[in-house]
């Protein structure tokens, strides 16, 4: 048994602390600093899972010498100088999605994180999904031949707290930002965004200036179609599918229930339970296992995936897909530029 | 195009009305002849179908020499003298099940149908319907290896009126029979017969001597066995169910809804509507390729198949039912004594 | 019983022999007229279907005198005169889509349609589909709140042969429009078009100009959006789905198997037989119920429906198509101008 | 944060080695001690887990004054006398079914265990499996009525060594032991017994003179039917369904496989990958939760569930369908006497 990696965690809040729970089941990871400049949510989490270290400033943490990793898991307006003081100081991050809402901010740490050998991960947690991922592995083993159209259905059970909508940058940057690195962990080179938005049942969305509900269509350089559909409720729950579509066939990734357990009566039969209500429920495996393959990457010494540049590839979709929205025009991008 | 054989229908009661309606759908029959003593019912079948001549006397529509084939579904207590006469005057006749509830009766004139080369075809429908005989290819097929189980889940919508129950001959002469040949279309050569009854919900039936419901085991000449789970009620719909088990798979074929619609809300997820309340719709494509492989087996002069012996074998095993759970015992059969 | 109505059906192609089974099957239509050009088909019709006059000019039969109702199956360029010929004929007129590729043409008959009391229906089959009219049934009951989206996934098995591509006018007028027709079976109001088009695996139809493979978003006055994703192969079958999402929940119609039979082997489990393959499979019983509800509309008196405008309609979203996927923007439509 | 529970693990095979993993993973218990003779094997364990002790003799575990509770994992005729052991210390115990062979070993100490208050839990861990566990919940809740008829399907996905079916007591009383408890959970009064036993397909299984197949029949004092289908081999994996029939309708839990993704060629639809090979991982979480209900048993000072009478009773009933399948009758048993 290897030792296990002492982990830094940064920022305690909802996310932080399914991180924290991850690192605590993980064999092969330990909880050795917690930070979060609301000192008694780091020192609540800290004790949960037995922590040493705490801290209200998380470049000390990160400079604490005293850990193998960290995962960032602060507000967005942080991420790009805690990835910055990580490559400074050659302990891998993990860091929440997205790098930033302004481009140029991420275009300016861009050389930077290319050019450090420090592996630096994104929390594009959807692909490492036991069922997505099973469906990206056959699409690779060629199971349905070329892949020509990929289907996103996406729906949150039900839409955020207005504030945090107010701050977000809108649908396409807090939500559809999954959607798109899922294109693109099928097809990365997307050359073309055209997107829809449209306000279908809160006013109180639309009176912020954002939409409710969005669907947009990617064309991947190989000519492949990827269609995203969008909306920040679903009354039945998570609503989270895929469906990748090719020369030979078709692979499908449905819902997932609590149970098997079917009912029948005579109003209806085989109806089952409404879906898992919350991303921790849907996607608890997932978080696990997407920070076994960053530690497997460290471990391994190969670049983390999805890493920097996925991120900034996500952003750049989600912004051609606000000016696609707004303008009522397809818009090309170079993702590579 | 061939020239359409001339049927003559005995008995308009509910089953009759369905056989006239598959007669007038098939190309190759027309109605030329309807029976009944009840002579109105006879007179408003053959005007709504166009059939030119109606008797109140069978015997004159099978002597008449103007039929090609016959339907009898006429009561279950006329059969065997209708499939005599039909014999000595060689019309081939599709007749309903059973033949008899007396098995001294059908043994009487089981040598008679044997020696005769008159087609004699027994209405066990299900062997017809789509979705069982594409199982039961599969099993001839291999699909499946060695047949070694199979699960029949047979379970009426509701309880027939009681006047059918005290002279129907019990659950196991009038409902587990179609089961009973269900159990030898996969495997023929049924050697014993266990039997567990119950009244587990309806007074009256019980009141009458008779279970609503029942459980029964057979086994086969190779070892395979056969389990038949019947309840006389069932919420939500006609509920009719196989599943063949072998040493390679398994084959499923589960109900027939009425449209592929499923309904999502935040009560429960992919509810369908119930199954189809009545065996005239579940097995309405059944009573038709009953019927045309009736006609197809007097044109290539083959054998018709469920046959005479076929009727018969379904008696004996009903016949055993009764005895084994009555008495808690496994009863031996011999289908070909 | 009434008397039957007596059908005159233009065209025995394909698609005409289609109708001429439904006009046999049904037991209100009887067959009486068929014309085409090609006498022998006309005649092979007739004779199989028993239908007394026979001609080579459609106007011959429209203006017979001896026809309660027409079905106009001929090719695309015939469209536009026959109908206008049935009008004047008084004659009802069921007309196989596109009304015309030129909307020109239908402009200048939709005066001439809308002042006649004429029923012209549009051959817009799919909304008597038993599956997508039960969909649409329950969304109209409102079982799913106010309808937000409304996804149509429809992919052909096969592309057809490239002659048909050459004039059929392209994906969009030949395929899509099925798909923009049942938009408004759900949306009638669509007020916006956006469209993408690909040549995802066939050279040839590359070479001819038009695209295999596209994806659509509609938008309707209510601000609902409907997205569309075609194929012109398929190949697992037929692939024609539909999911409606509204505020309360999900209604969704999924494909249509040959049998419910389900097989289980160390290889895979619950591995069904692949789809209907043609459409004459998949929409047989729509095409019946398509007549009996153009019947229907004659004996009530009320307009047909879908009717010349459906057709009309579905023509400027097609047109509106092909602008948004050649110049990459979005296109207002107003149906209604 | 409550004290973590010391466990002490008897026996550290195949069976001991999931409960010492439950043991670890569950966040109120700690691996404290381990005892097999075979002391290597208990030394693994013990440094897999962390547990400090480790011994040859189950007594000095159990002696220990060091374990809040144990877990007899050991071979089955060891288990009467570790249980008794348990209470004469004064230590709950959770132990592997069956509790013996010899129904006079388990009667001789069934006296002991009812007058002891020291928990005694039996390890039919099927109850908490979450899929059955959920079915059993809406059963008591009144989802479907009065259960009439509960449908038991249990295939092992291959045949044990046969050195293990040598000693283990027989079909009835190795498998189908897991089948009697099921339905026991939901109707706890069974009287009657009716067992048919089959060799199908391994004639080693027959040279030992065990079966490979069984139907078995159960009737509760409330006239309710339980069936049971058993094979000790199944070629597409681990097969365990239930289903539960009522006045009111029906429950079903269906197989668990390891993704929800289906594959769609031109040669099936819908398929999914074979379901779980191993009890192990169909019945990780079983186990678990298994694990936990005996602890808050202890900490909430009521009776563990299942128990000893439990065990007793499937016994019982396995003794039962072993003379009723060698005897060809129905058996009455009396759990209560």
């Amino acid at each position: 048994m290897t030792t296990p990696f002492k982990i830094g965690l940064i920022g305690t809040g909802r996310i932080g602390q399914v991180h924290a729970a991850s690192i605590a089941a993980l064999n092969e990871t330990t909880l050795q600093w917690v930070a979060d400049p609301f000192i008694e949510g780091a020192q609540k989490v800290a004790a949960q899972y037995g922590a040493p270290n705490v801290t209200a400033d998380a470049l000390e943490l990160i400079n604490s010498g005293d850990v193998d990793a960290i995962v960032i898991a602060s507000p967005t307006p942080t991420h790009v100088d805690l990835i910055s003081a990580a490559i400074d100081a050659g302990v891998p991050a993990l860091c929440e999605k997205p790098i930033d809402l302004d481009i140029a901010r991420v275009d300016a740490l861009r050389e930077k994180a290319s050019a450090s050998s420090t592996p630096i991960a994104l929390g594009f947690n959807r692909r490492f999904d036991p069922h997505f991922a099973e469906l990206h592995r056959r699409v690779q083993a060629g199971q349905i031949g070329k892949l020509e159209q990929l289907t996103i259905i996406s729906r949150d059970p039900a839409e955020p707290p207005i504030e945090y909508v107010k701050v977000s940058g809108g649908i396409f940057r807090d939500m559809t930002i999954h959607d798109f690195d899922m294109a693109r962990f099928f097809v990365p080179e997307i050359v073309e965004v055209t997107a829809r938005g449209a306000n279908q049942f809160s006013e109180e969305i639309a009176a912020v200036g954002d939409y409710d509900s969005a669907i947009v269509t990617l064309r991947g350089a190989g000519g492949e179609f990827v269609t995203i559909t969008n909306s920040r409720h679903s009354s039945y729950g998570y609503d989270q599918r895929l469906e990748a579509f090719g020369s030979l066939g078709m692979l499908q990734a449905t819902n997932v229930g609590p149970t098997t357990v079917r009912l029948y009566t005579e109003e209806q039969v085989e109806a089952q339970a409404p879906y898992q209500n919350f991303f921790l429920e849907r996607y608890a495996a997932a978080y696990q296992l997407e920070l076994a393959a960053f530690i497997a990457s460290i471990r391994e010494g190969v670049p983390a995936s999805p890493g920097f540049d996925d991120g900034r590839a996500a952003l750049l979709l989600a912004n051609a897909a606000v000016q696609s929205a707004a303008e009522g025009v397809s818009v090309a991008v170079d993702l590579n530029a």
